[in-house]
């Protein structure tokens, strides 16, 4: 006998989940024109109408098409346009050219919206127990799926008006997810972790992916972690420290890339108008404005913050070590603020198992070449991080809120 | 004593010259959403949206800010933003980033082109004989300059609709300028032209660029030309005999081409519905069409042409032989229709002058690694081209009206 | 007091292992012309009269410049011309353009090298006890350092060879390491390892490099781990079962690699003669024959040996599961056939210290966008590897002797 | 009835030629050791090596192969490797890999170079009249195609020498032909011209390229001609001058070469010992030397050409001016010093028929994307150049022997 109740308010928070998580993805898109909306300024980076569209696509794909009883197709052609990476889905539109795409315009891609979430809301409001069973764990994950391309949304925008000479500002400053007050003007304290067999990833019964399981454990020895993150302000003084000159403190690639591309400095970071060293800039979703010395430091790819971490006398720590400090008294910073670069190289858990069917390709494949960041970020909507996750992005990569933890011992 | 009312019908003739192509610009833009007038599909080509400002901060550059007193700047950093090539005119946005510029915004375009419009029509209107003698060339330039971006205009968006797997069509077929009817059902004749000497370049008083004089004279051997231009149907024959296949027909270069990109037939024609070999569609500003076996072969590469020209035992005209052509009895489509690719490089002609100031660079800089067109296509704005007119690609250029017109002897 | 004859017995000891070191380098170059050892085929391979300059650097500009009193430096300009990628000593030859150097020539390399040797001896000749605790662990590094040149210029004349339409040998058969006998005809046994605390790196007083250590526990879950390598006939049937062509099997990266690079089996394999699908050659250092189906794949990237795994229902080992698995019983094949690609990437252990002074670059500054390969190949130099060694390459690498054993659970 | 004694005294001087040719060749090598003849320093250069095989490749496969009844082919996998660009004759080992071929060895190239003379000479020998008019032009062709090869060998070991930190010469100055002695203290004259109708292109019996005819008219406007080359002295002047700084002075794509390259004077030229603005080193075949200031300038792009002269008040002269200046009173310096830039593009002549058979893609498949050089260079074989001698190189092209001639009006 089913609990008809249960399942229809199962489905009915699933179905307000939902709701909210797609209305948010058209509240961050809402401060930008259709213009705006259409520009892609590295391959790295995807148009704000393409996210929108995409993770329209992704219900509409494993979600509808699947379980989806005489689901019609918004534009078969989608299919094609808006596949991001799942090789098992067919072909699909180059990554490197989604700025080209004036059509769909903005207004079919919000009808292409509009169009499956009618039908998803169809779709759960109609669902049996049997039936939501199945459509729980994927329509959850689309879910966080959407949530995962609400904060690239920000930082895709964010790179490209940094290309503009115009310096655009995404958002008048009331609007935009503020910094955390800092509580960094003097140094960060050393917390003391014993070490030992540490319990690592996902457990209970909520959502994670599939790369943050299985749980599993691991012997950590003894370390210090920081009570905090590294701010602009002490970033200020490694690069006036001549960080940026010093081969010794830097990764062997990190060194390559500092001077193929010249950098002297975070991305974003501009001279101030004053043009003495070390009055910085930083430009941001409010635009450009000058540096605060005391708010943590961003835009730093893995090697500025381990040649920092080098020139500070400590190192980062390993994603375990973070993982094992969550809950630490005193510990602050760990979310909502910066994604922390770790010392670990993404790689599968003992056991992982990636999911089954076209979702398999989501997380698994690219546990190569990839450094895990944990924590999260100001630009990660609400709800979304925890403990376990692990975000990943190459070595290089500067254009998301990335900072740094410092570790020792 | 002046003539004053000689002055103001010269200034009015001008200005109304200067408003409908102004008004042009803008029609051609009209069908196009703002979102199509922000993308740039590869470095050659601007967004249409660049070329509505480029026109207007020329006209604001060289005419207002030079000779129109007290001329308040719309915005300063356009003089950065829509700069193209003038060195002299300090530095400039970076070409491949045309189309990162969501800001300013098509409407804001829109308004720098109503305040220099309004500026321009000031300065005409309250011109004396002096100013007016001094306005007149570089007016004219402006204009001649707005009309070569509107051709540039019509093939940048064709290039970027090519790029979007929706083959969008710029606009429906009534709008859009047409292919001249055919006449090209049999053999075109073989013209017999006596040589000797040629006046080659600009006569007469009005108006023509640098490049197309001084007017000089050239001798020519005898030839023949063909009495039309070659048929996509003509054309077809050479690719289905092999043409991009057989490297004994193509010079090193277009070879190494073929090659590298894997040609196989012009720019923008598709196999066609059938499947079968010869079976072609053509994109074009009316979207995808069966290929018109009597239309005259576009968007071919200089090297394509060369090839096509040896397999068909003839060659390309020089632009010498082209002009003299002129005006022979019987030679049809030697304007309007396609941009004729001829074995002259584009060098400077014996006493050539480039103009004074940063129009200098308008030339006689890109004299190097071209090759000369001759003609006018039917993307050319009327009244725009001229029996010496002087256009110039490099050889490996393929998104323009570029067809083929053969010589021999 | 001292105890100068047990110090004269060191000496001699490390002078002989010295005298018997270079002394190989000069037989393993001694197949090949002194137009073969120019000769670099790219970037990441040197041309071995380049390896034989190196090494002798090393000792020159590390051990003689640094202790040798009075040291003449065999040419100046040498510092430049054979520094690998040590910052802190200053500029160096770019590194893709080794190949260029026919000045020095080999003769006069071969003069540098005695230069250098006479000097060595000297030196450890006459050492009295505190310099000899100075010197013995420097000149051991050498040591080690030359044997790893030894195996790289096996490696990189074997790619140069390749790149030479009439595939040269590089020795005939008598004079190479030979591949051991295959025991390979059945399927690979599946040992259990019952995990728990192992421990991980360097223990004793021999040598070392920095990177195997601190020695540190580690905390494995059971696991089961192949009794062999896999086999050329193992990877054929993956080659023949499409694995190159399903995308479902690779890493993300790997894919990429594979359609870049149109990968369609292990590197230096080419068809037969037969031209039948599975017929199989392979470029060794004794040129080119057919595929041994019971001797271990070689030439495999980290992305290949992924693959395979992957289709094979099995996985990479780590490298701490690698090394628990030393002296298990019944396990073959760990050292002298191939490098083992494990799932690790390269990574400081907890608490690693790189070398003091210029050596500090040997190893630490590598630490990222590289795997772990374990064990040892054909080509390795007696006495070089250890059961804690950690070799290490880009995933996308296939010029080494590299392999692949198999792990699951 | 034929005239044997005649025909024998025609093959007996081709034989000659032949022979004298062949053995230039090897004497130019001959300061090189076999390293040095192995070395490519760029894809457009080849090694000295390669240079003596694929001439005696042109011998092999253009007449032995064609005409000499039961030739043995030396090496059939040479026809692969000595190819230069026949797409007639097969496929050819890449260009840019010339530098990796150590096998053949030098010594196995000059027994190539033994066998195909050995039958050259029995196939000359023993030629009767009929068989000496088929083989005379294309024997004649080969030995100036080696001639031509003969400069380069010079050119591409010097570029190569030049990419060695070491710099090595060539050769000791006794040896290499030397720079005449300067005439250039004052400034040039300038000579009159009086234009009209020139004969342009080869006369007479002798030899000349196909690409050198048909003989034919063109018209010229009165010009004025320097009448000696551009020195040093004169070069370094513009230099000093912001000559590299002033893109007012550059065709456009020489500025972007100017900017993407760094370029700050001439190849070759470095900073002299005193390291004071001015003070000038240039590489040549003897090696570092001062500057002379009174030896025409060398190793100047067309762009650096061209730009020189619009500082110089000047312009390049066409090639037909260049032609028609010959044996005008007071000129000097027109050979055997510097290839001397035109403002041609290297273009067909009117009525162009390249040669039969393989030898078509000679020179007719070039004649796009090069400038036309005239003159010959301190490299060039005696005997070699004519005045109606049309050389090619692309724009940017530096390593060749080239120079600068003004002329004006």
């Amino acid at each position: 006998m089913t609990d008809r109740p249960k399942t229809l308010a199962i489905a009915q928070e699933l179905g307000q989940l939902y709701h909210s998580t797609r209305r948010l993805s058209l509240e961050l898109a809402s401060p930008l024109s259709a213009e705006d909306q259409g520009i892609q300024s590295m391959p790295d980076a995807s148009p704000t109408k393409w996210h929108l569209a995409h993770t329209t696509w992704f219900f509409e794909t494993l979600v509808l098409m699947q379980h989806g009883r005489g689901h019609e197709c918004f534009a078969p052609e989608y299919q094609y346009l808006f596949n991001s990476y799942y090789e098992a889905l067919g072909p699909r539109h180059a990554r490197p050219q989604r700025g080209l795409l004036s059509r769909p315009s903005l207004d079919e891609v919000h009808r292409y919206r509009r169009h499956v979430d009618e039908a998803m809301q169809r779709l759960l409001r109609d669902a049996d127990e049997a039936a939501l069973q199945t459509l729980h764990p994927v329509v959850t994950l689309g879910i966080h799926h959407e949530q995962q391309h609400q904060e690239l949304l920000l930082t895709d925008i964010l790179h490209a008006f940094w290309c503009n000479p115009l310096k655009p500002a995404y958002a008048p400053a009331a609007a935009v997810p503020a910094t955390a007050p800092g509580h960094a003007a003097g140094p960060p304290a050393w917390l003391p972790m014993e070490g030992g067999i540490a319990h690592i990833g996902h457990a209970g019964d909520g959502f994670a992916f599939d790369n943050e399981g299985p749980r599993h454990r691991v012997l950590l020895a003894p370390y210090e972690i920081a009570s905090r993150l590294v701010t602009n302000g002490e970033f200020a003084d490694f690069v006036a420290d001549g960080g940026y000159e010093r081969p010794g403190l830097w990764l062997s690639e990190g060194w390559a890339m500092v001077q193929r591309e010249g950098l002297q400095a975070p991305a974003y970071w501009l001279p101030g108008p004053s043009g003495e060293r070390g009055d910085w800039q930083e430009f941001g979703l409010q635009g450009l404005r000058r540096l605060d010395p005391l708010a943590p430091v961003a835009h730093v790819s893995f090697y500025e913050a381990a040649a920092y971490a080098e020139w500070a006398g400590a190192r980062l720590p390993t994603e375990f070590e973070w993982e094992a400090a969550q809950g630490a008294p005193d510990i602050e910073q760990m979310h909502g603020l910066r994604w922390q670069w770790t010392r670990s190289s993404y790689e599968p858990y003992p056991g992982f198992k990636p999911y089954e069917g076209p979702a398999a390709e989501y997380n698994g494949k690219f546990m190569i070449g990839q450094q895990v960041l944990r924590g999260s970020s100001l630009a990660t909507p609400p709800g979304h991080a925890r403990p376990s996750y692990r975000n990943f992005f190459p070595p290089a990569a500067r254009w998301q809120f990335t900072g740094v933890r410092l570790a020792r011992g």
